[in-house]
């Protein structure tokens, strides 16, 4: 049992995933001691707000008292009020997460990115713990990231710091972007891109059955595990993709220079089969910093970074906080 | 006469550049009082050593006491000891400055990149001044540059934070770098980029005069006047460099979310021309931030810049120091 819910001053964290929102319940220490889950596939924001609240209260009727709720989301974020601006995964603007959530529950909320959140609880918890200057990339059904510099998660403008996967990697031979467009990092590198660099291999391997009946349901572990076991139509796609990931991140260190970058994400569950093939590329593309000043690693706190780390968002009294 | 004069306690500031060293004398207000410049083309690494402790020793003899000495330099800069590890500019690999230096002037010797020195310079006196999240984008021959973010400049794991012109946004279809790589930022949208694209367009212009008897020698004012004055050939290789710079801009937005970013180097004199094509471009690959939240301004430094930085980083103790 964590020792915020024994102190009386819990904090909980919420991650709103593309198919469920998930809340939980972390102490200090970063272990989650309770957890609560709905499936939120096709649903309206109405109906996703009503379910994230019940996680939030399943979870809050565990403890004598909860000091504040922490919430990372997708897109881009109004700090100030929790206002989701934009979504391009949700197709959501303008959402007004927070005032939703303000008027069914009586705690202090606050609303942060989801990456940025997961940067968050990687960087005090996990594969980010006592490291200086940390990215974390989320390889995901899209691409989002953070960046610690200097010990700090930065910020920025307007909260859009660590935006990996809307920068431009192939502008005139890319997929199309969810953002509008074409050869974005997170068309060509997240487990979409990776489907998408199957289909797009496919004319070359005209007896290939890796996409089966259903072509579009082929998910990036399916591809990845046929790579790994051979599959020439899957190898190539994984090849191409882990060529355009190896370039986004080479493109992250001639930016940041960091000491560690860690990724997340459901891809990133490929391990030393991804990072075998993409370490010697990045080194290959990294020309201005040492070779090997960063390290690549695969992140530690799993599916959980997210809500443990909207948890400790919600206990420093959110991004905008003085603490950072 | 600037203060730091007559306090006693000077200290000097060099910019070494593709054809010149310069060292100045500036106050704490950021105001240069003396100079001394020398041609170092075609020059040896030690001629250059020696022309640039010539050009310290002319300045520091203006004043009773020089405290130490700040040199801004291209390529990568190993901070401990101011060696440059890797210059591509200079094709210059662990050259160590800082020891040749010290082994003749009696003083403190700190050096560090020549775009980081200027966005210090930019950020102390010029267009980042009161800035919280600012970066400096330099055009020049090549593309260097700096991140300012809340207030600190980021440093990383290498002193290669902020390498803008070593990421790619042309993987396949783009020239090659002086680095080694296809297509990043610098081979697509510095001064030399500028001539590349020219060169590139000049099939389509069979007739175009803009070239001359020496195509290799015509500088990036030179074309962007033709292009002004409405020479076809000149305003195509315009649009597409134009072109490129925004994708990089947009990236450095995607990436860091800044307040300001300022364009210094040559390239910027080219002032409203080139802001008036770049702003609306800039905007349409802006789809994270919200449109607008980064401002793109000419530097006001111009080509000071590096060596007030330089001066501003001495008075601080290098860039390693606590200070930032």
């Amino acid at each position: 049992m964590a020792s915020a819910s024994k102190s009386g001053d819990a904090t909980i964290g919420v991650d709103l995933g593309g198919s469920h929102v998930t809340a939980i319940l972390a102490g200090e220490d970063g272990v989650v001691s309770h957890r609560s889950s709905y499936d939120i596939t096709d649903l309206s924001i109405g109906a996703v707000v009503k379910l994230m609240s019940g996680a939030i209260r399943d979870v809050s009727a565990k403890v004598a008292s909860v000091s504040a709720v922490g919430i990372g989301s997708p897109g881009n974020i109004d700090l100030r009020n929790g206002t989701v601006r934009y979504s391009p995964n949700f197709h959501w603007v303008n959402v007004p997460l927070g005032d939703e959530l303000r008027a069914v529950l009586d705690l202090p909320i606050f609303i942060g990115n989801d990456a940025r959140c997961a940067t968050l609880g990687e960087h005090t918890y996990g594969s980010g713990k006592g490291v200086k200057n940390f990215v974390l990339l989320t390889l995901g059904t899209g691409v989002g990231g953070g960046i610690v510099a200097d010990g700090t998660l930065l910020i920025g403008n307007s909260a859009a710091t660590g935006e990996f996967g809307h920068h431009q990697i192939r502008a005139t031979d890319g997929f199309i972007c969810g953002c509008g467009k074409i050869g974005c990092f997170e068309a060509q590198a997240s487990g979409t891109g990776l489907l998408r660099h199957v289909l797009d291999c496919a004319p070359s391997f005209p007896r290939s059955t890796l996409l089966g009946d259903k072509p579009y349901d082929v998910g990036s572990k399916a591809i990845r595990k046929a790579a790994e076991a051979g599959d020439p139509h899957a190898l190539a796609a994984w090849n191409r993709f882990i060529d355009d990931l190896a370039r986004g991140i080479a493109n992250i260190i001639a930016f940041l220079n960091p000491d560690v970058i860690a990724l997340g994400g459901g891809v990133s569950s490929a391990g030393d089969f991804m990072l075998d093939a993409l370490r010697p590329k990045v080194e290959e593309l990294t020309t201005m910093a040492p070779k090997g000043a960063a390290k690549i690693v695969v992140a530690t706190l799993g599916n959980d970074a997210g809500a443990i780390g909207a948890a400790v968002m919600a206990r420093r009294g959110g991004l905008l906080s003085s603490l950072y």
